[in-house]
């Protein structure tokens, strides 16, 4: 006699192992099991819908995943546009910056003597090294440029951008910064100040006090504006940090200026931090409902895991299995080229938030 | 000019994403980024490296695996023989058992209402549901088996061994318990009586008085004669717990009586603890070193992840890349039948450890 | 105008640091901030409900705590009855005896040379480091122990009270094993056969067939009894693992048997264990209602928290504070020297579990 | 006979319970035992070095600390001069506001219904919530004072140092931004556009677009001066984050200008996040040494543990035992009034860093 609980309604089915396997197959095989791994499967259908959703979505990214293996990986979800807009920390934008130029991170060990690579000036993140020698080089190579810009401020999101092009002509190299320069993707990268990409701006204003001023506050009210006008977003966070908060306070402040803005419509997250020590990496996106960063009826999932696991697996699934959705898709163009950036031709309002007329 | 510090040897290769790729491929792009992800790209080739070098292999699982979709992976190790013997939580055995009977673990959230759930008589195992009314049943089955056996105790392994027998009998079904005992795996529970499956032993104590007597303490004395009859071990360990510590015992008891026994040659392991509260369970197997569990020469990995995640990748990885040297691989031929196991033919001791002429 | 929502009744109170400040003061504070603070402070509100709820108290202690340094804790709380049935881990208890037989663990490094301390004989747990000679020689004196009981299977309870009371007899010394026998608390080990205390058993085995044995399955009956005699329990659990479980099974076993058991009425638990991955060391005690192992009306609190930050903080604290609910408790008294138990003078049954007549 | 090893030189003391202890007394018991409660105690031990050693002491506040009820430990921090230099996130500055002003965080559940606190607008961390409303009419003050200041460029540490004064001659208030004006302890917060305080900024500039211009690309160049001046440094870092680089990179910035600095000599952290997933966050301090940002002979510890366990206790601690330590200090002397803060009367170069005559 079957039971008649309306809690049992769909069985779990155990993972069957086959030579041969698609990535694919792998995460389309965990969307019966449990824990993590059912997570994993329920965040590629949760992408998927918001591919075919008619979304702007934002990608997050935080950590140190440029060094880690993940940049051309983030350089892909732009490039073929399963994502928008993209809010990084500078660290990501600094080694993907390194690799583009040509220099290399280098497979090291967590337990290295560090007092024998600081006196090889070896940093190291974790368990991969980099020569201190190519970072200072990278400072100045941004100083240099910073100098050949005009003397006003940018936001984060014009520098990068204009960062990008001219990486990509010196380089004509793949890269976060160089696929987002190509695919007119924004980069909003809000806390530049506490990174390398900062450090080498700040070495442009010692060379000239009138150089390097980035207009943070610029950034908020552009991105903003941007889900002002196109109010149905989506946000797939990749470890937390400023990205996460910077997406939804995004959110947060476009409703204080246009009702219709109603939250996040799909919300993934792939975190290794936990809600329970109250800081906002590792808050549930639950939690995020309650602020209205996330629509009450949003479809979200949190995915408890590293990103170097999680991410190489999802995104080879979805190369195979969105591709049709991909094709399908008409995302926002936008256009980044002037100190504030246009959506389907028309710009957003300068030093102000878009106030509609309803 | 290139830099010619002996720590830059090897350089990271982003990972690429194409469609198609396979899952064996998505490990082998693994191996060159960082973090988890290169971690776990290693426990692969160690465990490839475990299928050529002549070792016992031991596979330890602890958590609610079973529960959670992976027993059929667990299933298919035993099988294929990438193990040659498991040591379990009794919570894995039964939950295994469950679903080998006919009965199913259902999809459900963890964020339920519990209330709701307890008065439904629904258990929850996180996102994971079963009918307490159906594990009743599963307890009086196993009660009613105990009270086949001979009155006299067995060892976990041998009751177990039984239990798979009679399963397979009964249901010519697959899972653990059925693919050890046709592939002829001994199973090791040292924590039988916390577990589901010892409160069905304790059932059958309950109808009879003579009845349902197990020797845990055979059961150590078993599998350290195993590691001294094959002094060449390695160790696969997913979730911690008393699988875990059972295996390396295992190699420190055996070293006790026979100093060939060195410690394991190879170890993987794949946990979600962390070494810093001192807790078994998240130790580091570099402090496994220290204690002799493993060689101090032993080439080991740590990977810190969901096995959810972790396990259907690098099986399905396994399922391609190792076939050659599963083919090939002569792996120990045990006889399980009686209260000693035998290897290649020959008991081990029963109620002493083996002690070697040398 | 105040904030009229039903949310917002109790304001957070920054906490205010003075000089001379007691660890119950400090513990007081915590009771109006947040995130895991509160949640410590919540657990001593809970533990002292249970002192004052006529409750039979139940102790679980997973990890290494002994050889970290809480063992005379742990001794502290059965000795004057904050807890009236300890499970535990082999390892604490083996660790204990160790330091109460005189010898000691050491302050080390969690960044140690692990092949140096193999080389030493050595052995690490995390930060702290003990001889293995000394852990051999203490393996021996249990085996000898063992050869001097009666040849019959012993539950761990029992096997534990007869090596406690051998050990005071010996050492006259304080510890866990020495403050549960003076103060005739029951200690169940389940997961025995993995741990030290196991090996030191099955040496007697080696020289002795028939001594070494222990029936752990009589530990499962004897636990259930307990509840089913005294039906309103509490659970403190410090770590997880099997201790945690083995304290939920009892009253899911005794209910089986006595409908009138409900599950806990209180339970704290202090884990660095997360639920997201499954596992039963991590799981919420909303769950544990789920199972029916806790009343769903029950007062609960999960710390996040590493034991040896909390226990000392919050063993002080109930020093101070509890100590008028301490002299007012009327403990049960249990008689633990025969095969069974007896509550208040009344033997629990044999080789089956208490039926009530209703 | 005692064991010889030089590993084992200092036995673990295990903690003795007592009523009436104080929290000194109970962190100088957990001087000697083992895992985070030594790690903490040894925290402890070498904040009292860097109060004694005549270092600028940085301390890194990330998390949500404020509204978590910490605001006024840190306030008393900096009041005595426990830290000369406070790095934040902008949210731990804006609850830290929000309460200054009379406003309150309230006592709530994790496991609220968040649509009905959306339906409220209350704004859930974790356990906690606040009002929206209140939030809102925040922003509105924070722009209104935006509107008071002369219309030029701000770093962060000056804005926030006029926020300060504004705050405290309106409520005459404790908090954190008050005691830092008040003890002129310099606050730099490099991602304020990732807070509601730039919420705030933005918002004045969205009513003139020559307001609201923060100078984040300064506070690099203001931060690594203060490290030029006075090159011995320590670090405190509560809970990971923008803070914790931000500090690590004004020293490395330092070092780039004047090779007489050499990373931060002391370095305590208290962390929930872990090494191995590669984020900053959780870094350990010994790979922090393989960059420079600490001495390679630094005097460190990591203590795993959530902040509003840890910090209670140690801060109580060092109100007792640090008395001593803290009168005789000679903190450095700021002036904070002006576009650059000055350093014992000497100005800190505006625009360029101090490159010093060798």
């Amino acid at each position: 006699m079957p039971n008649k609980s309306r809690f049992l309604r769909v069985p779990v089915e155990p993972f069957h192992v086959e030579p041969g396997l698609g990535a694919d197959e792998v995460v389309t095989r965990m969307e019966r099991i449990s824990f993590q791994g059912r997570s994993l499967a329920t965040a590629r259908g949760i992408w998927e819908k918001m591919l075919s959703g008619d979304c702007t979505i934002f990608l997050g990214v935080a950590g140190a995943l440029s060094a880690g293996g993940m940049r051309l990986i983030i350089a892909h979800l732009l490039e073929r546009r399963y994502a928008d807009c993209l809010v990084s920390t500078g660290a990501n934008l600094y080694h993907d910056l390194h690799e583009t130029r040509g220099r290399r991170h280098f497979v090291g060990s967590p337990r290295a003597n560090d007092a024998d690579l600081q006196a090889d000036r070896i940093d190291r993140v974790y368990d991969t090294y980099a020569s201190e020698q190519e970072f200072c080089e990278n400072d100045d190579w941004i100083a240099d440029f910073v100098l050949t810009l005009e003397r006003r401020p940018y936001t984060s999101r014009e520098f990068l951008y204009k960062l990008g092009e001219h990486l990509w002509n010196e380089t004509g190299a793949d890269g976060i910064l160089t696929a987002a320069y190509r695919a007119q993707v924004p980069i909003f990268c809000p806390a530049i100040a506490d990174s390398s990409i900062g450090m080498g701006v700040s070495q442009a204003r010692h060379r000239d006090a009138s150089a390097g001023h980035i207009d943070v506050i610029g950034d908020i009210i552009e991105s903003a504006n941007l889900v002002i006008r196109r109010p149905r977003t989506a946000s797939v966070v990749l470890g937390g940090g400023t990205p996460k908060n910077f997406i939804n306070q995004a959110s947060v402040q476009a409703e204080y200026y246009d009702d219709r803005v109603g939250g996040h419509r799909y919300a993934v997250q792939i975190v290794t931090d936990v809600p329970h020590f109250g800081g906002a990496s590792g808050s549930s996106l639950e939690e995020a409902q309650s602020w209205g960063k996330l629509a009450s009826d949003a479809e979200q999932v949190t995915v408890h895991a590293d990103v170097t696991i999680a991410l190489p697996l999802l995104a080879s699934a979805l190369a195979s299995s969105a591709s049709e959705m991909l094709a399908a898709r008409r995302p926002p163009h936008f256009d980044l080229s002037g100190p504030v950036m246009a959506v389907e031709g028309r710009p957003l309002p300068e030093a102000r938030f878009e106030e509609r007329t309803k």
